[in-house]
């Protein structure tokens, strides 16, 4: 065998080696080889569950929790997911070689951008091994090489779904290296993959915050992050209060567990005695554990004191903070105080305050009369999401094909125009 | 005097607050706020060539050399230069707010991006004293806060700029901790600034490599960045010859010290008979010292053998390396291989060959008959760069408003549309 480091840093050239055909690969060409994936993944069907079921094993034996084996499980219903997710990235417009803002210039050249791949990319997740497809097929289709660091947990069957692509690749006639998957469970390699800046232009980490905080404290590249989704809905003054409890009751319950669920309700003090009756109940009927700021309490009595700690959490569980604010600045400075940045609503019926609210609020996504949970790469129209970017540079909120390419100037002269 | 690691998170607190009040500003006041600045400067423009003289006289004594002495310099013109590159400023469009791609999506949702400003960024940069107004202004414009670190040896220069600019802000009501000057010569200043992730957003540092790699040795943060200017301009086989020799005399002579400079020439091998005896001579005449491949010296055995070491180079003087190539492939790969990922031009006059370069050559610019010493903000009608970057993420090439900005999601909704 040979050493770890020569290992991670011969996936590293290989994928560099792979993107100088990637980049050359017409849409039609990448459109065939996730067709041809597609494929082996149906014919592979029986061998996946197999060897997920090897996974399944060891992971019990191990102790795995109910939800990490539930997560790690792959039925027909999951295959036939990943399949109909391939098929619908077939159908998303190819980003590579789009150009924009092409115009002249005083000098007469011709000046605009055009997007292209961004090179290599290195996901490193846990458990989902539907995640190894999903990268994999964005990657591909974006014309970028990947290489994949799944779980330990799910390396059996994270390897007959790398052995689907790598046949379909190879069909295709594109480089089997354009998806390579890191095949051992040394978890050094996680500390080589992220430190490789020769070949890897960027990491995106997925899964719970102690991965990302770790990768994000040795990697000597980019990286593209997901923190904490604590997010908030303002219901403001000039609310319809029958949309607010829509929108509120949504936002929390349609899963307690999402990164978009809202985790903070703020409450326009001239309405909260109207809307404050109405949505408890609803709330009580769900399950969902009510805290209150000193003036909720001063309606809700029976509720829990919610505390500086609680506008800071993102419970991720069937718990909602509920805090009265003066007006939309207050709104506003919480959100931007005590959030995470990543996804809040306004309910009005305010114009200006839709302005306000849509500008001011630093938020990956920034919503009006509409629940937070809708935070997703699917619901966006993106296809496919890698996963969700709460950074400020490059991309902010889900991150699809656009997220993973770059954009570099092009100039276009009539070659007798100098500079002088 | 307090101490330099809580002055430094106090400018850093002090633009964070900044940037509440930014988000908020109207362009109108923006362009207010750059008029009255450009005025103070008009009005104060004795003060800043006597504060300038002091700084002359110090770093004589600290024998700096000529180059550096003549970019410290502030005279009329380069005065005049600040206050139109302002009022250049004024005159473009605000890209806070704009939204794009707004549209529906199926569960009923209107979803788009929306420009908005970064931040806090924080800007690091040596000797020249305009880079104070430049980055002020973008910056201003733009609507981040920012922290302007100048070097020691412009600091008198710095300080009596900067006080022009905290007029012409408190003046428009904006607030002064919107532009903030770091007034310490103590170099411990940039490590702790480059650290403050909860403050700054990014840091872009301008200046030589040394400083630049300190930067981003230290930096917590995201670094905006350029790196060498090692750039090619490869001759097709199908290329206008006369044309070609224009372009490759002005890429290379325009100015030897541009990031923008031709460094090596590269020429398809059927055409290198015809070009080179052009080329040649009118390279000598400029005083270009010419290195050649050994395919290049059979046709100018004259000629200083070029080495690996030279395709590395990035001269920055009146030195050239020339390499034959056997193809339009053989010479992308030279470019993607030892060059810096900068700026490359093809002179050609094949359809083909244009897209296949465009595509392929991994650089911030590329370009077709147009000489690589255009790569500049104001001849691509940025109206102003902050600096040119060669990273892959967020922003690449010559870095203006745009490249000051950030883009998040706006989802719009009725009210009623759910998630389940």
């Amino acid at each position: 065998m040979i050493p770890i480091t020569e290992y991670i840093q011969q996936l590293g050239r290989n994928a560099r080696m792979a993107t100088r055909e990637l980049v050359k690969a017409p849409t039609k060409l990448k459109n065939l080889a996730l067709q041809l994936i597609a494929e082996q993944l149906t014919s592979a069907r029986a061998y996946i569950k197999q060897q997920n079921l090897l996974d399944l094993k060891q992971s019990k034996a191990h102790g795995l929790s109910d939800a990490m084996l539930d997560r790690l499980t792959l039925t027909d219903a999951r295959i036939d997911l990943m399949i109909t997710g391939i098929k619908q990235i077939i159908t998303l417009a190819d980003p590579v070689g789009e150009i924009r803002d092409l115009k002249y210039v005083p000098s007469g050249l011709q000046i605009g951008k055009m997007r292209s791949p961004i090179g290599v990319i290195g996901i490193i997740y846990e458990s989902r091994p539907n995640v190894t497809i999903d990268a994999a097929a964005l990657c591909l289709k974006s014309a970028n090489a990947v290489i994949l660091r799944g779980g330990s947990e799910a390396i059996h069957s994270n390897r007959a779904i790398a052995d689907c692509i790598q046949q379909g690749l190879q069909q295709a006639g594109l480089p089997t290296n354009a998806v390579q998957l890191v095949n051992t469970i040394d978890r050094q390699a996680v500390d080589l993959l992220v430190s490789m800046p020769e070949y890897v232009n960027v990491i995106i980490p997925r899964g719970g915050k102690s991965l990302i905080q770790r990768v994000n404290a040795t990697a000597k590249v980019p990286v593209i992050m997901h923190l904490d989704g604590n997010c908030h809905v303002y219901v403001d003054a000039m609310a319809d209060l029958t949309k607010a409890a829509t929108i509120a009751i949504n936002a929390k319950c349609y899963r307690y567990g999402i990164c978009g669920a809202m985790e903070t309700l703020l409450i326009h003090k001239s309405i909260a005695s109207e809307l404050l009756p109405i949505i408890s109940p609803l709330f009580a009927a769900k399950g969902v554990e009510l805290r209150g700021c000193e003036q909720t309490r001063k309606y809700l009595p029976d509720l829990i004191p919610a505390t500086e700690e609680d506008w800071y959490t993102e419970y991720m569980a069937a718990i909602l903070a509920i805090k009265i604010v003066a007006d939309l600045e207050q709104a506003i400075n919480h959100i931007n105080k005590y959030g995470s940045h990543h996804t809040d609503s306004i309910v009005t019926e305010h114009v200006g305050a839709v302005h306000r609210f849509l500008a001011e609020v630093d938020s990956s996504s920034v919503m009006h009369n509409a629940p937070t949970c809708f935070a997703d790469g699917f619901e966006y129209g993106l296809g496919a999401e890698i996963g969700i970017s709460t950074n400020k540079l490059h991309v902010r909120g889900p991150v699809g094909l656009e997220g993973l390419t770059t954009e570099k100037y092009i100039v276009l002269g009539d070659g007798f125009t100098t500079r002088g």
